[in-house]
């Protein structure tokens, strides 16, 4: 059997069903945003790590080293976001190539450390790499004891929100990709920027955690639908979206009007906008309002989850057929 | 400038140069075995991460599987054993050929977890690669606070200290190379077997920790000389070995007098053993002794630090010549 046949999240599973069970202290182990490790009686250790493969996430020719090194940092750091963690420390290990530049990685290492707003790079490794550039990072945070924001603690009956635009991103790829005819390069440059530079809602999640008012989140890095389902199948219960409450940017309903296709197909289905989304429990709205407006984020209500299974989108309050709900396996080639 | 004119410490110096310094309570960042993180009043978080790439480090077609997984988490505990911490949970990812056989995952995480001894997988990535199998693995592990194991901590007129055997992996690769004959089958599987599957002395180095004995270690992963080197470096002191102290294994005897090779030329320069290096101050020796004896530990002393720097290599008392010490650059032609 070939690891083609059985697809990403199959092979987890399979690494899953191996790993087993023991007596050390992780809270949280496979199957979440980020690891959860109990250290004692202040913190929890929370530890995400992602691998980057030249000619399958990146081209090089045609990425700029700085976005790269932003982008890789960035995706790790959005998992931290999503458990409600505060980014402690990072690590970056390197396979490269060794015909490289050094400036090459001394401008992917400018991105890397933007993006890490002061979170210092406190360990890797740097190993030849016979032709592809493969970059591993992780980031480890820290959160208060017995907290964190997890997939699985989603009841039925919360509102779902989201915090970040969602669609951007695959509308960038889709321009950088010459799929999409751009209207004006302004916008052109805006949707590129959120697919080379994802903004990890670091502060918002850090928020949740401590003013109480969620406890389940998700980055959206797969796509809305999917990440959506991830909550959905490990919470055990079903959700639905309201359509027109999901929050368009400005350039993507352009790019969409010009080209004659549906913004919410990348808005649903597209990947890699970094965005925070979240339940809360109605008892909570009220705190959380209070709590955007003082700290001027922007989130907005886009669905509520329900008993049962599956995702429901209500377009002025009917269903829609959304299709096989997209998102981005690594292993599986998308029919 | 390319990276092969600089070599891998030239990279980590630039890196290094770059990381700054920060608020966040990192006791330890890049430059010794592994990070460390402070937690709180407990534990510290001991951090370290290895990558190895298929065609640099290992060949897929005469890898067994099994002792891949195994080797790969191996050289992460070890370096978590020279700090002196407890490994608490370890990540892995890959970066997989879509056609490489499930089985051959199966078989390296056998390895992998029999390597941990219970350690628990706690997260990690899978995506695809072109066609070169990456590994990143990252061992997360905990030591109480404020102490750990560190490689400036030495200071002049201590016991050097060896546990664990030098030169067999080096040994059991050129047998694999076939640039060594080997004089017996059973030997030979000895010395294949520590290359394949080094023994992280993690019991040794808690105890180390955790008994007061010790505030300096670091595990052989380059080659003694070199490994002793980064000690010395960091510690800003020199050191004296007493070659015939060094403990040779009977395989790698019996193969160098076969091969009329120098024992010594494995044991000083090669690589990958995995072997814990530390170092005593006088006052601590005996207890040592008696805690080696209590718990059954092999370590004998092999030299000492002295003032000034540099480290000189004594046969029967008198210095010999060493030659350019050795070790692996990922990036640099050996000479």
């Amino acid at each position: 059997m070939k690891i083609k046949d059985i697809g990403e999240f199959g092979l987890i599973e399979r690494i899953h069903t191996k790993a087993g069970r023991s007596s050390y202290p992780v809270v949280i182990g496979i199957g979440d945003d980020a690891s959860v490790l109990d250290v004692g009686p202040r913190n929890q250790v929370v530890t995400t790590t992602d691998m980057l493969v030249e000619g399958v996430h990146f081209l090089r020719e045609s990425t700029d080293p700085f976005d790269l090194g932003f982008k890789s940092h960035a995706v790790n750091l959005s998992d931290i976001a999503a458990m409600g963690a505060s980014p402690a420390q990072s690590f970056l290990s390197f396979g490269l190539p060794a015909e490289m530049d050094v400036e090459t990685i001394d401008t992917f290492m400018d991105g890397f450390l933007m993006a890490g707003e002061g979170v210092p790079l406190s360990g890797g490794d740097t190993v030849a790499s016979p032709d592809k550039w493969v970059i591993s990072v992780t980031v480890i945070g820290l959160a208060p004891s017995g907290r964190v924001l997890r997939r699985d603690a989603a009841a039925p009956g919360e509102s779902i929100w989201l915090c970040g635009p969602v669609g951007d991103s695959a509308a960038g790829l889709s321009i950088l990709l010459d799929q999409t005819s751009t209207v004006n390069d302004q916008d052109a440059r805006f949707l590129i920027q959120r697919h080379n530079r994802p903004l990890p809602q670091v502060r918002m999640g850090r928020i949740l955690l401590e003013a109480g008012i969620s406890s389940c989140a998700i980055d959206v890095s797969d796509g809305l639908l999917q990440d959506l389902g991830h909550i959905c199948k490990r919470s055990q219960l079903g959700a639905e979206l309201d359509l027109e409450r999901i929050p368009l940017s400005g350039p993507i309903k352009e790019l969409a009007a010009a080209n004659v296709v549906d913004p919410y197909t990348w808005a649903l289905k597209g990947g890699e906008d970094y965005s925070l989304l979240f339940t809360v429990k109605p008892d909570n709205e009220k705190k959380l309002l209070t709590v955007l407006e003082r700290e001027e984020i922007e989130a907005v209500p886009i669905g509520r989850t329900v008993p049962g299974k599956g995702i429901v989108v209500l377009k002025n309050g009917s269903p829609i057929e959304t299709g096989p709900d997209g998102g981005f396996d690594h292993f599986r080639k998308r029919p």
